[in-house]
Order: C-alpha cells, then sequence, then structure tokens
C-alpha cells in the first residue's frame, strides 16, 4: 500500500474494494462528463474507535434530490447505509474523516448499466482543520445575476452535481491570490456561497444565509442545523441575500460546510470583517463542531 | 463481452484494455469532481477497414489549451497519439465511429499520481446521423449576460472541461419538450451555442459564428474548418453574436459538432427558420461530412 493506505472504498452493490484498483468504467457519465451528484460529511471516531457519520439521513436526502433533478434513479438509501457500515467497520483512527458519496449515471455505452455508487472514507485533511481558525476569502464573479434558477432548473442551481470545475478553478484562483478560500458573488453584486460552503453571516444579534430556489445555492445542511440549534436556544435565524459590500458592515461571516466546519471570514478581499471569538465560538458550537 | 463489445479503450501509459474491466480510481478528480478536460472527434473507416482520424491535431491542440486553463500538466500529444493508433490498429469496421479523448487532474489521495488520460473509440450513434437532416431546437437561458467571460478566467469560458451536467440537462430538458437538442441563450437574448456544438448562421451570402472569448463559447474546431474551406470558395465569415429572436430573420442556421457533424436547425422555440437544402449541403459539404 502506498500513500492512499488511509483511503477506504466501498462500491454499491459489490462491497468494499481495494483503494489501490480501479473500479470506474471509462465510459462512466461521471468520469466523462461529471454527470452525476456527491456529497461529503464528517465522521467523528472516538478514543475507542467507534465512529459517528453526521447527517448521514439528511445528507442521503439531500442526494436523493439531486439525483432526482438529474433524473438519476438513485440507489435506495439502506443500500449506502449498509456501504458507510462497511467502511466504518474497517475505520478506528481516533479523530476526524471525510465519507464523500458518489453517484453516478452509470456507463454510456452499457446503457442496461444501473447507476453508478461509490463511498469513500479518509482522514480530514490538515488544511481543513487550520480553516476553522478564519480565513482570508476573495469575492469572486459567478457569473449570473441574481434570480437566474428561478425558471432555469437545467442550471442545476441546488443540485450538488459532480460538475464542480469551475468550483474548483475559483478555489485555486483564489489561492493563487493568497487568500484561502473564495466567495462567489452576482453579477449584481449579492453574495451567495463558497465554492464548497455555504454563507452565514450575523447582523443585530440574527443570523442570516443566502436564500435558496432563485439564487441557486445548495441548501446547506451546516447551515441548517445551526439555524436549528440557533433558534432552540432563542436567537433569530433567516434567509436572506446580502450584497458582498455590506459584509464589512455586518457583526461577523463564516463559511459553513459539513467537513470543514464553520470557518470566520476575517478578510473578504483585503477588508476585515467583524469578529467577535465568544459569538465565533457559539456559531461553531451550535453548527457541531 | 456483452452490449460494450464494440467499445474499444486505451489508457494512457498503459495502453489498450478491456471495455469491461474498470479503469479509473474511486478518488480520481474527473469521477469525483468533473475536474479535466475532453475532446470528442470523428473516425472515418474505409471498406479497406483503413481509419481517419479527423483533425486530431486540432483536438489536442485544444484539449492542451482546455488542460492549461485548469493548471493539469496534460500528457505530451505523442502519448495520445500512440493511443490512437493503437486504437486504430484495432477498429476495422466500416463507416464512422467516435474518439473520445479524457484527461482528468488525476487522485485525490495520491497527490503524487500523474493526470489520468483515457481514449474511447466506439460506432456513431444512429440519432447523430438522422440529425444531420435537421433537428427542432429549444432555446434555453445559459443563466449569464453576454460578456461575462472577459474577465472571469475561474469560470471556465471556452474551456472542454469535463463538468457537463448542466450541458446534459439541457438537453434533457430539449427533449423532454419535443425538441432534439437545445441552443444556449444569454439573460440578455443573445445566441451562444449548443450544448456540444457551435452556432453557425447565414446572412447576405457570408457566414457566422458566435464570438469567442467573452462569451464564454468553446472554440469550435469544425466551425473553423468550415470558415477556412467557405473562405477559399470566396465566401465571406464573419464571428459575430446575433439575438436569438433574429435567427428567424437568418437565410439558414446550423448546430455544428466534430462527430454530428452539421445540423441544420428547422425549428427554433416552434418557428421555422429558413432552410435552402443547397446552402444546407454547402455547408455540410465545406465543414467536411
Amino acid at each position: 500500500m502506498s500513500g492512499s493506505a488511509q483511503l477506504l472504498v466501498a462500491v454499491l452493490g459489490r462491497g468494499i474494494v481495494g483503494a489501490d484498483k480501479p473500479v470506474a468504467f471509462a465510459d462512466d457519465f461521471g468520469l466523462t462528463r461529471g454527470d452525476g451528484c456527491f456529497e461529503a460529511t464528517r465522521v467523528c471516531t472516538g478514543p475507542d474507535g467507534v465512529s459517528n457519520v453526521e447527517h448521514l439521513d439528511r445528507h442521503l436526502e439531500r442526494l436523493q434530490g439531486s439525483a432526482s433533478r438529474l433524473a438519476i434513479a438513485a440507489p435506495a438509501d439502506h443500500l449506502w447505509q449498509e456501504a458507510v457500515q462497511e467502511l466504518l467497520g474497517q475505520w478506528h483512527t481516533p479523530g476526524e474523516a471525510v465519507l464523500k458519496l458518489v453517484l453516478t449515471r452509470g456507463r454510456d455505452f452499457e446503457p442496461a448499466a444501473p447507476p453508478y455508487g461509490q463511498v469513500l472514507l479518509a482522514p480530514l485533511d490538515a488544511a481543513s482543520l487550520r480553516e476553522r481558525d478564519g480565513i482570508d476569502v476573495l469575492a469572486l464573479n459567478r457569473g449570473h445575476p441574481l434570480g437566474t434558477f428561478a425558471d432555469a432548473p437545467w442550471l442545476l442551481g441546488g443540485v450538488k452535481s459532480l460538475s464542480y470545475a469551475v468550483h474548483l478553478a475559483a478555489r485555486r484562483e483564489a489561492m493563487a491570490r493568497g487568500a484561502q478560500d473564495a466567495l462567489f458573488v452576482t453579477t449584481d453584486g449579492y453574495a451567495l456561497e463558497g465554492p464548497t460552503s455555504a454563507l452565514v453571516w450575523a447582523l443585530d444579534g440574527a443570523l442570516f444565509t443566502t436564500r435558496h430556489g432563485d439564487t441557486g445555492v445548495l441548501a446547506s445542511i451546516t447551515s441548517a442545523a445551526l439555524f436549528e440549534a440557533a433558534t432552540a436556544e432563542g436567537m433569530t435565524c433567516g434567509y436572506d441575500v446580502i450584497l458582498a459590500a455590506d459584509l464589512t458592515a455586518t457583526d461577523g461571516a463564516w463559511l459553513l460546510s459539513s467537513v470543514r466546519g464553520v470557518a470566520p471570514i476575517r478578510r473578504l478581499d483585503g477588508h476585515g470583517l467583524a469578529f467577535d471569538p465568544a459569538l465565533s465560538a457559539r456559531v461553531t458550537r451550535l453548527a457541531g463542531f
């Protein structure tokens, strides 16, 4: 085993396979056209080697939603759950790990072939841990005005598709310019989301995140969990939009994702954002991190 | 061998592999994030079983350009050419076939792994042949205004990336509404390109195609070949933009691609377009089909 020794892979219908063995066919639509969807979540393993997968049911529900929008017949939840359990049976490293579910349309030249599903389990990367302390963020034009997705379902707004080349390119651009992440902004200046994260901001004691639907942003499971916990503690939470330029006037802003967790935005395009350590710690705790 | 008996696959660095054997790793960025690029072109095989690959050099040049924009170190041209030659050595079916080159960033959890390259050779599908006689096309909003891509390279305008989920969703939408293909249109009404084809229109004896660069459209190899041949015959050719609504006032319009060739647009959103059989035959011939 080489550097991938810590990567575990299960293929739906086949079970655990060696991470150093190829699994996908050359004509898999996922490989050739980014035609499929995915989910990623965090696995926490205790000193006793027992693991907990966070929000697996919600991720499966969102995966089914993405698959439905893509007209892919997703495998039943219990097949994913069984694959996850198989992987967890082999995973006893205390600490944090990342679990990734990938679903593709299946094979181009085997029309009878079913959709392809796989689950990966791997250690959390060091950068994610570091970035929980704070990140510099670059605002990048997403190319469309606010509201574009309302009547254009083929643009796949809200779908966590495998077609993430632009998301990765935006992050590369941000890193090349000395930031750690990007924030997508509409052509009319509204803040949307990060390439792989949701935006949350605080204003006058309330928490907000970008509204879904017409904005095309992904419905974040982490911010939904945050809002539920915050509401239970009496905080006001809402779905709204904000101009990127107005983020400097908030009481703080964060990028939330299922694996990295809560990353406070310390600077946006070089402009410092408000950062209240107590508030940030509270948001982090309420989000489950 | 099953239904994929006619599919041939070569992996760069490995040569020809069985099409019924998995080739890609579970953590390949192509499979998990649509992070890579591709090309497709036509192979014509004569009654003697000898094959000709169309414009391979131009496709390799465009692939290198896409890879460069994605910051992927593409394998040298001769490695692709050798893989293609290996496949052609196994291919003697007279008629038309499709050759696909796929390049991905490589493996997520094996940072030392090189980019992954594969070449597929398969028979041309029947729909492509049929659609050369004419297609009904549905105009679909691409979500951005004209000129979006001028200053936003991370949006990957002009890059033939593997992230084609929206392209395929648009085509599904068109087919669900009884058309055979889609035409992407900007939020301000300009015709861009098809999901996998370039738009060409005729006006007053001249031919036009959508200009590249700020429009984000892919530089079409088929329309470049058409323009070279047409210019040599004394026709005027130009790169421009046109409102989708103005296509009904042209002398004809076509969707051009490397495999399907020249597909005349007979109706756009149900409105008949001019169709001159002699002009369409000439465009088809000049494009090399």
